[in-house]
């Protein structure tokens, strides 16, 4: 298999962009990649694209010939991957593997989900659990996840500061991006004061619904010599993928992510590092308490240890002896357009270990050169990790 | 990149299966085929499925975990790839790729459609189209098919006779097929006096709405002498996707579909072969017209020939210094299940190169040993094309 490199990255704001379109905002991002990487359109051999359900919000299936239409990239192949709100790494990693196979050496990957302005969000969203055995019957995502932390909660005494302080954190970060739907400071009153939603969520512990597309441009090791300085290469050490049951209560614990662990240690192996080696992460926070249970199935911390360490702020960008986590502000601050979601954590990452100006004001110290991000479909029925480095 | 083999197929019937839920059709498929390969199911490295629309059809996004889970399949990695009706071609592909990559030994390759007792399949169907501009000015996929055999009609001197032996043909080849959505005779007659749906299209030239579900299973060319014997190992030539626009009316030609040319002009060089070596193919006669054009962009005949070679019973199972073409009964009388079709396409070849007992009364005289397929999405904006050959 061939070293598969990042290039180039580039996103639309994410937020309730009510005057855009879906097709402007994939196309946006992706002409933002392009130029980043420095590459021409006829450099690409090939596309993907992660979108979760652009047949619920907009009526549009078939959308990868949509978008290489409007992209001006016909006839090059072009796919589209959904695995709910992990579609947008399972499309990176189809392109990972494509060209690690040598059918392609240049690849744009984007990830795209237009949900303001369009139906009913929450409903378009359930669908992406078990729809005859959860959604059915009411069983809402903000309602799966508090299950979670109530259960959470009650086995390892986390308490509602400890989990508000997630938040608190978020709101800093993102406070310092300027493509966040939520780019201002909450203090942990304002969280543990916030709208009820389903007991113990409340508004704040909640991430948004949002419209927002994000690309990557993704190349084959050597090539990317030819595009871009030394310092712009970001490398692809791991990308690994694993499923659980798309239902909540066919697991044996609803406190952990089984995928996300087997995923994990997979992806640990193939990079040859170890949780300790990882300078920044970026977490899937749907949910604050989905934030402290992927520190612990990442190997950050052990279980129930996530909150006591959050509350201490050690995941936050300026601390020492801890990854940073979520430096964007995370799915809960800077937003979460479903598709796009894991295109962007991996952008942040790319943006982080190349030490981009983009990010100067949130510039994680990088010592090993190592990042991760964690991608998470549904409650954890599908988990994508991918593992970058500043080295080859 | 490693060889790739095919080494187990399985479907379900394909119809109005009121009684079975998508979930069901799609686990009979894959068990059939993991029987067929004569794996186990931890053999299995990872899993994709092809489906157009489990969201529109049945509220059911995030399928790839469902199937995971319901087939016992976690926690290997799961994946769902849309492009319409050419769904299930491309998520094969990318299993290819995988496996040639290096990445798995041994994927499953499913695809889906549950469309009938569910929601309208009209409206569902036309988001394959260009929603903005094509489905909202009530341009359903049956009008759109409708101007591209006007028009051929027009440019070509195609007669309405011709294009209805399509028809009859495909019917006769399906009456030999217990999976057959309609395994029945028709007569010419009948085609030509059946209602109207959109000039000058009549329902026998049009494909039905169908639920139904077809599993592959791929395996690294060596490692499939394990499980299989050599005659039950057929190897993939060529693996090639292209795409074209979404919207019918921003293309050049409406009488031909340059993705399709594109694609297949790729995959004969992949394969290193011609057309003439081609001895059975499954195209994609979604309705009679692309059935037609679909030959011609395979190089089978000269662009306007079509017509005369049909009518003339050419393509028939039993013509010799021709390929047969579409033996199964093809979309329009084997049936539709969308997401489902581009596997059932390839598994049809697969026990023709084979020379299955299932298709023991439909079998082509295999000569050189070469079947091709042809799946697409909407009018032809994607366009996914299989060599298979028996020999390695």
């Amino acid at each position: 298999m061939r070293d598969v490199a990042i290039i180039g990255y580039g996103q639309t704001k994410f937020g309730e962009l009510w005057e855009r379109s879906f097709r402007s905002l994939i196309v946006e991002a992706g002409v933002k990649a392009v130029e980043a990487a420095g590459i021409d359109g006829k450099d690409i051999d090939e596309m993907y694209v992660g979108n979760m359900s652009a047949g619920l919000f907009v009526g549009q299936e078939h959308i990868a010939s949509l978008i290489a239409e409007h992209a001006g990239l016909n006839p090059i192949p072009s796919t589209r991957v959904e695995a709910a709100c992990a579609s947008g790494s399972l499309a990176l990693r189809q392109a990972v593997l494509n060209v690690a196979s040598g059918a392609s050496d240049v690849v744009l990957v984007g990830g795209v989900e237009k949900m303001t302005d369009v139906v009913d969000a929450t409903s378009a969203i359930s669908s992406a659990s078990d729809q005859e055995w959860e959604a059915l019957f009411g069983a809402t995502f903000p309602s799966l996840y508090a299950m979670m932390a109530q259960r959470y909660m009650y086995e390892y005494g986390l308490t509602l500061e400890e989990l508000s302080m997630w938040s608190v954190i978020m709101h800093e970060n993102a406070s310092k991006n300027r493509y966040a739907q939520f780019p201002f400071k909450v203090t942990l009153e304002q969280v543990l004061n916030s709208s009820p939603v389903a007991e113990p969520l409340r508004l704040l512990h909640c991430s948004p619904v949002s419209d927002g597309a994000a690309a990557l441009i993704v190349c084959e090791a050597e090539k990317a010599k030819e595009f871009v300085n030394k310092d712009d290469i970001i490398y692809i050490k791991a990308s690994v993928q694993a499923s659980d049951t798309i239902a909540l209560h066919s697991r044996e614990s609803i406190t952990s992510l089984k995928a996300a662990k087997v995923a994990s240690e997979k992806a640990y192996k193939m990079a040859n590092i170890e949780p300790k080696d990882v300078d920044v992460a970026e977490v899937h926070d749907c949910f604050a308490i989905n934030g402290l249970i992927l520190m612990e199935e990442l190997g950050f911390c052990k279980k129930g240890e996530a909150g006591k360490i959050v509350y201490d702020k050690k995941i936050a960008i300026d601390y020492d002896g801890f990854p940073a986590v979520n430096p964007s502000g995370g799915l809960k601050a800077a937003g979460h357009a479903l598709g796009a979601t894991g295109i962007r954590q991996v952008g942040e990452i790319y943006w982080q270990l190349k030490q981009d100006k983009e990010v100067k004001d949130r510039q994680v110290e990088i010592k090993n050169g190592y990042g991760i991000t964690v991608n998470v479909g549904g409650t954890g029925g599908t988990v994508c990790i991918h593992i970058l480095s500043d080295k080859r």
